[in-house]
């Protein structure tokens, strides 16, 4: 009987960061592919902050996870064995198949790796980073030709897609980022028309001088001070893309040590402003559309992406805490084995 | 030379509670109307917090308003003498006459109160308050039959006509109000399905009970806990409209005691929630229709309001500070003599 590792939800981190005692790795029967499904070698996992809250439960889009269950989460890699009409051994696919080795999976839940296309590619940037950068930013934050858009998180996977997006669109692009490397990443070779430090810089201040004449897209993966300071910033008719919050992540609701929400928040009364959260689900009809700009652009080197890669199965814990520490730069994926 | 009393504006009520101070009583020539313009004799104001926030100039769709300037307000009466050709001596008409015995306005700037209809009428449920209700609700709440509508505020001006706007269009509606006279008046006269006593009822543990499904749409007036419980309890999709924020406008928003933003604004990201300032600019276009469909849901009886009358034109500082004191039961006038 073939075997193979997986980590399981040992603790919910709820009010508090991630530890290494959330997890446990345990041994398990591989198991063999039912009709329809599909034995796949996980080759490389890719690590999102929202995997927390799945761990918390309150992510009320997701199916509940148990403890003593699956971590879930998006990997990708080579099919072994199939039995399903669509795939066949050999082929590279992605898809939820959780922190297993060796995963089985529905064939109508994978996805193929397109031609030319790396798996970490297929995974993040042509994934759900890229599909929550298009779809949130067509969607949601509606950019047009000549619109100063402001992103926090800017150096992170999703953010930097963003901003790429934005300059395509014809934006101004500012980007808020922890330290001049990423900073110098963004101006430097992603093309954004500035960048604010804002473990060196105060960001209000940046703001006034970067954004002379408002904000007219915000999109917030940090939320606290930052998203305090950019509402304080913001044009008339302006749209706020709630897409995350990395300084909340960490704090019960119920908290009184969780950071305030933005008192700034009253600007929309001044400004008709919108501030609307992104949820993915919404926008299901367009998926097709964002995979197929994304992979046209990624392909055209118009969008260009970063990957922090981390080596080996049990590293997999630690590779999510990364993003909460703001560790990681690019995309935060690890090589399985 | 024909004098008239006018309140001028004497400092600005930046950070802490309107007082008597902020105002002063001159008495000046009323002057002649010119050419297009006409001279009012006031016999009603209206009022509305948002004249502290024109006061401290923050309002930006607001020319600035000078210390020792007159008091801005809306204000209606009877036609003394017309230089306009579209008003002559004996019509009522309603505009921002601030706050004078005798004004002299643009006859551009008037609006007829309409036949049947009283000045006070024309001046609040007619004019600018249930403009900003109808066009708020519809552009920016957008309800649907069988949504769950919940207001803070809701036995104000703005708030009651909020409110029974949503059971025309098919909403449940529940208020939000202090005192259970106030509570009563919602439910047993204008047909809410529920109320909230903030005074005396927690408010998100009865948000839970009356709003079971969750808010379709939030209509807020006060910000502050109010605004984080309703936030906390938001449906998918939901829509938040922010009209106003009566628990906020005795602070600077640098004040380290103004009450903190909304927590809660997070829900929006696994809701896909909207938070939308309301800015009566933005729908000028539609102002024609607001007010005609008012006007038929008043005369029908479909639309009823309440007024606090106080008496005395040397009363009009009184008068808009019980608006933030809570003091008004009902839109907030004053019989100018």
């Amino acid at each position: 009987m073939s075997m193979t590792r997986q980590w399981v939800v040992a603790a919910r981190p709820i009010g508090r960061a991630l530890q290494a005692g959330d997890f446990q790795l345990e041994t398990v029967s591989t198991g063999e592919p039912g009709p329809g499904e599909v034995l796949v070698e996980t080759q490389y996992l890719s690590f999102d902050p929202a995997q927390k809250s799945w761990m918390e439960n309150v992510a009320s889009y997701m199916a509940p996870v148990e403890i003593g269950g699956l971590m879930p989460g998006s990997g990708g890699g080579r099919v072994i064995a199939s039995a399903s009409p669509d795939f066949a051994a050999g082929d590279l696919v992605i898809g939820r198949t959780g922190w297993r080795e060796q995963a089985i999976v529905a064939g109508s839940e994978l996805t193929r790796v397109p031609d030319g296309v790396s798996v970490t590619a297929a995974l993040a940037v042509l994934g759900t980073t890229g599909r929550t950068a298009y779809l949130g930013l067509v969607n949601v934050g509606k950019p047009k030709a000549g619109d100063t858009l402001v992103i926090s998180g800017a150096a992170g996977a999703t953010g930097s897609v963003v901003g790429q997006l934005g300059k395509i669109s014809g934006c101004r692009v500012i980007g808020i980022a922890g330290g001049p490397e990423k900073c110098a990443w963004l101006t430097e070779e992603l093309g954004f028309d500035g960048a604010i430090d804002y473990k060196s810089e105060k960001v209000r201040a940046r703001l006034r001088d970067l954004a002379p004449g408002g904000i007219d897209v915000f999109w917030d993966n940090v939320g606290g001070d930052i998203l305090n300071d950019a509402l304080g910033r913001l044009a008339v008719g302006a749209r706020v893309v709630i897409c995350g919050g990395i300084s909340r992540y960490n704090f019960d609701a119920r908290d009184p040590s969780m950071p305030a929400g933005p008192r700034n928040y009253f600007n929309v009364v001044f400004t008709g402003a919108t501030i609307q959260g992104f949820l993915m689900p919404h926008y299901e009809a367009q998926y097709p559309t964002a995979d197929a700009r994304l992979l046209d652009w990624v392909r055209a080197g118009a969008i260009r992406y970063k990957e922090d890669m981390l080596a080996g199965f049990e590293n997999a814990p630690l590779a999510l805490m990364r993003l909460f520490e703001g560790g990681n730069f690019g995309k935060q994926m690890l090589r399985v084995a």
